[in-house]
């Protein structure tokens, strides 16, 4: 059975790789305190709150701290710990000092120590001292997991290809169920809720959950909500004539995949139309100039000088794109200030957009692996406008 | 209308009340990067990602930078912002730059800043410069915002109140909804697409959505999963005999709720019966311990006594409750190790808990307000063990 996580093998070539890196620069061990730089590194998923989790790593091996009621969660032999620190409770148990505990038996209490960030984050109402406050070591602040993740690896593609499949069955579901007069936040919850009961059934026991967020996600806005990109407006009933749009988010083996459309309800206006065209040509723009070797922002000016050209520059709102893994955004970003060359193993929503005022929002995205020569769409779905509108 | 969200005028007085607070201290001003601080006193909600939105604050006035795609909703009258600062887009558009502009518009640029954080968090691939770093001013990090929200106000206690309304409602869902052989993942996502459904009509323009998660949401775990309370596992389907302990969120006007059940599918045993009847006892005896001026630590101290004498003791994996209003954890923690006295106005889950390996875990938790002379539940759901129990 092939399970849909990441084998192992993998995470253990990943914590070599991050300690080399740290040791590289003067670092005798690291410390993480992110969720999912932990999850990326162990394996090992929990629920961030208030008490902290927390992981090291040197040359003596990998151990966490974590509070009781994660503790079976953190002894699961596949996230291969050396040992587990128990904390009962925050702020009673101390969690850091169980992370001082946790330095001395790695060794690295009075060396030097690369840190995701200088403690625990100040979620839902903790507070406590700094790594630097606990441990006599010379702590530094490095983003070596982030970078790591910049670059994907075949199992992660893997993840992001099955989610991806389930991107366009979410974006199904969903086309089907539009309808005037029902309201965005509802059929979204309906294809949630049908989605991640075909996902289950289907995947079986190779489908493991890693939060509390349901396998598939959905939301789309709809009408003049659509000219504000971030607005999350989704109570107002769906009208005849409105534009549509979309993102279905399914969660796989803890990544995720980016699919958005442009729909229409109804038959879209000459003036829709003119619009959606543009848009869908600027997508093909975006991706036919990503492939290794090409500068991030190139990609970016690529779409602007279309946009200029068509005389819709001054409707865009923000950048072409970002990579995407364990986060929904992460970088790189396909932005004209990112420096850099794009990479073979990166991957991007590709989600070049603009937003008249009046009028509504055009944007497709999709989910792009960069490959040796080219790309490599990962979702899929209709992109033409007459597979894209609804009857009403 | 009675619109279901915190009038313009407590956002005028909150924002009063931290000026004075950081005057106090010496500071000229305020600058706050969390996104819930901002949304407490502007009322400005957004979705956090890489782009920072950032808040300032002084004698002057309040202004804010936000990113180009949440202009216009930062521009709306009700937040009451005198001045709004647009970058483009991240990494372009500079935003600290922005922020240091923001700074010198409110006169605190080179005096003394109170700051939640000394820089926006590193989210979403997000790298950037401290404030301390952008500005010439003193940064203090200060937890003025999340002390403040410690006591709730009418309004808020409003909110949390019509949220606690819908968590029943959930609830009635959830029992209907459960049968063996279900998935508790698909029943939940059911669960919040019905719950959503109902409350949208119901509600109808007196809600406002503030965030992209559905008005309400559930999830629940099933059989030896129970007795891992941060178990995310949901996909195994239900079978006769299981216990249930589940957990129902409706939002409201930015604020939650929590009611949580243990349930039974099928007859409980003798064992199930005895466990639950600690726990209900137990859940009694936090509440009625609660008052103000008793210690946050008694609250711990009297249900693990009680604990100790039924034998159970061993089995505890968490303190007692915690705060809850714009996050589902806030603090105060009713915790042996937190000083201070419970005070009127706090709003406590009270949920006291134990989990028997191989058995299951037992907690119901309820969202109790401190009023001035005991406690008042805002929550309801019957709590008996005959009506918690699923024919199967």
């Amino acid at each position: 059975m092939h399970t849909l996580h990441i084998p192992t093998e993998e995470h253990e070539r990943r914590r070599e790789a991050l300690l080399k890196r740290a040791s590289e620069d003067g670092y005798d061990g690291v410390v993480l305190f992110g969720a999912l730089n932990i999850h990326y590194v162990s394996g090992m998923y929990h629920l961030p709150t208030e008490r902290p989790t927390v992981l090291g790593l040197s040359d003596s091996g990998t151990e966490v701290v974590v509070p009781r009621l994660e503790q079976e969660h953190a002894e699961r032999e596949a996230f291969l710990h050396d040992d587990v620190h128990v904390y009962f409770e925050y702020p009673q148990g101390e969690p850091m000092a169980r992370v001082a505990e946790m330095c001395a038996s790695l060794g690295i209490e009075t060396g030097a120590v690369a840190a995701d960030s200088d403690g625990s984050p100040p979620r839902n109402g903790y507070t406590g001292p700094a790594l630097s406050d606990t441990v006599d070591a010379a702590v530094g602040v490095e983003e070596y997991v982030t970078t790591m993740r910049e670059i994907k690896s075949d199992a992660e593609i893997d993840l992001i290809r099955e989610a991806s499949v389930w991107a366009n069955y979410g974006h199904r579901l969903l086309q089907e169920t539009l309808a005037v007069g029902r309201r965005p936040a509802v059929v979204s919850a309906e294809v949630a809720a049908e989605g991640t009961k075909t996902m289950l059934d289907t995947l079986g026991d190779r489908y493991e959950m890693m939060d509390w967020a349901s396998p598939m996600t959905c939301k789309f806005t709809t009408g003049e909500t659509t000219a504000r990109p971030h607005s999350v407006d989704q109570t107002d009933p769906i009208e005849r004539g409105d534009t549509v749009v979309t993102v279905v988010k399914p969660h796989v083996g803890g990544y995720t995949t980016e699919l958005e459309r442009t729909m229409f309800v109804g038959e879209p206006s000459d003036e829709q139309r003119t619009y959606f065209d543009i848009m869908t040509e600027s997508q093909e723009i975006a991706i036919d100039t990503i492939e290794p070797g090409v500068e991030y922002a190139a990609v970016e000016d690529a779409v602007v000088s279309y946009y200029e050209e068509q005389g819709v520059a001054e409707f865009t709102q923000h950048h072409i794109g970002h990579n995407i893994g364990m986060e929904g955004h992460e970088r790189p970003f396909l932005d004209v200030a990112y420096d850099g060359e794009v990479r073979a193993g990166e991957l991007y929503t590709v989600e070049p957009g603009f937003y008249v005022p009046g009028v509504g929002g055009f944007r497709h995205s999709d989910t792009v692996l960069v490959t040796e020569d080219g790309t490599e769409s990962l979702t899929y779905y209709p992109r033409e406008i007459d597979r894209l509108t609804v009857d009403a």
